[in-house]
């Protein structure tokens, strides 16, 4: 994607978070997580979800305009989950920098993030100047119905942290929500943008599928990066007794003394220690868990390779992770 | 109004509450703060948001079959704002009943917030049954535009509890958005709901006033009120230094002994004991804060007094509070 799209899509999101009518301290809370002014720059991320529904939307013949307010729409309610996932994860950093709830304490962030979400449904709203109001309501019912799975599949992620045992269709459950959820939505926009109904469930699965090998991708990176690389400590998920794919995998096969070193560890039902996240680590590895998260990851994307239209399969496939 | 339609838009909104597509677990936490199935029965508060959506849409002679939708949405975004603002406050009752977060925790009671709000945009989204879609994509504008005022006004309430002033200008602003933008759009959306389009600012600036009224009638309730009435301690907002209008009234007075007391109380800083929470109410009543109080709403509603349709004001300004 061009260099230019980025810039126009950047200066299209600043504006719309800053144009913030009323309170300027939630504009100021806003410009702080987005990096904004005094506070930037900032990471910006990959913004992979607001360049799917522009890939989508270029790849069944719309007009990058067109598909600008959706693409902000859909960055926003990714940003106001994660502000919210942060409280709720009681996470302090995100990308080095104190998360909002950490700087500006609890109420003033789960609101801001509040603002936020109540933000996207403004931008697309303004989606009208290009497209029939028909479409309008269906983009919004789209994005909307994927913020209710992905609170969905947040909900059992907190839930499971109590969980004595959560098998692999659990965890894909959960997953499916937390995660491909915004991703099917973000596929399923940009045909919407193009105007081209008969694509959108297609678009749909391709950005599920995308979702889901994503969020196993993301599980290994969190187990088995260094620091520098997410910016959070390695072992943070397993730490804080989360169930990711490739715990969830393990815990699937036969007895085994590494299968008993997890299934103890996290039998406990309480965090884990930095000893036992060593061993809980170990134990992984000698089980090849990393290796079958990296199959699960891959045959999800297998299902986009199929997929006729170059632009997307080429955007999901190519240079970027999940992989 | 009458009975049956009570009937028609609790079951209405239990539908829509509970035709959640995704996590039981979310569901059941909204059971629980609605006072569903084995939750129930619970208080149902006095449904004044979506009765003023009704009551303006029969008003201008529309049909309350055609107002239900927003009706619904209008009470979800309230009651995600109470989950949260319960979260924000710090607050463990409501009506005599533990929050959702005292009872379930903050991560997933702010979460199940997150999906009620989610789920009053697809509610509205629904009234594309009765009204074309470029009415529908107003409706949920002119929503969220008052959802993203409230969440300034919020945002402004917290931030209050820690400035040395807050003068009576900066305390209308604050509920303005707080309380009243919620009205408003309920007058909005009536008016919408009956496709005049003429009336919609008329309908939005009475909805207004009856908010401004109500939430300073609310306050002086707070203060004054026995626990029985409200459900919660008389005198909370003043513990939490919170900047009500009977206090920003006072302290915008003249310099007088009775003003000094609540000068010095709220000019520490932070949190008030039960003795000086007592020194203050003694004082606003010295100072007459309570009838000021009671003045400045009847002047909210006197602008509702001159409003033509009946209907409405006779609502507004019938049996029900705030007065």
């Amino acid at each position: 994607m061009s260099a230019s799209w980025s810039d126009r899509f950047e200066a299209h999101l600043e504006a719309a978070v800053l144009a913030h009518p009323g309170s300027s301290l939630v504009a100021d809370l806003l410009s702080y997580h987005f990096g904004y002014g005094a506070y930037g720059p900032a990471r910006r991320g990959k913004r992979l979800r607001p360049r799917l529904v522009v890939v989508a939307a270029q790849a069944e013949g719309g007009e990058i305009e067109a598909a600008l307010d959706a693409a902000v729409a859909i960055e926003m309610v990714h940003n106001y989950s994660l502000i919210h996932d942060d409280i709720e994860d009681r996470d302090e950093l995100r990308h080095g920098r104190p998360t909002l709830w950490a700087r500006s304490g609890v109420p003033q962030a789960l609101n801001a993030g509040d603002a936020l979400c109540a933000r996207s449904v403004l931008a697309l709203a303004d989606a009208s100047a290009h497209h029939p109001p028909a479409r309008v309501v269906r983009m919004i019912h789209a994005l909307q119905r994927a913020n209710l799975t992905m609170c969905d599949g947040q909900s059992l992620d907190l839930q499971f942290e109590r969980e004595p045992h959560v098998d692999l269709a659990a965890y894909t459950t959960m997953i499916a929500g937390k995660t491909a959820a915004i991703f099917a939505a973000a596929g399923e926009l940009g045909a919407l943008c193009a105007g081209t109904d008969d694509a959108v469930g297609t678009y749909r699965a391709l950005g599920s599928a995308y979702g889901l090998a994503f969020q196993i991708a993301d599980d290994v990176h969190g187990i088995w990066a260094g620091e520098d690389a997410t910016g959070k400590q390695p072992g943070t998920d397993i730490a804080r007794r989360k169930w990711t794919y490739p715990v969830a995998w393990a815990l699937s096969g036969p007895e085994s003394a590494a299968r008993s070193v997890v299934a103890q560890a996290y039998g406990r039902g309480e965090p884990l220690d930095r000893a036992d996240v060593d061993r809980v680590v170990d134990a992984l590895d000698a089980l090849g868990a990393r290796e079958a998260a990296r199959r699960a990851s891959a045959e999800h994307l297998a299902r986009i390779e199929r997929h006729p239209q170059g632009g997307v399969r080429d955007f999901l496939l190519g240079g970027d992770p999940p992989a």
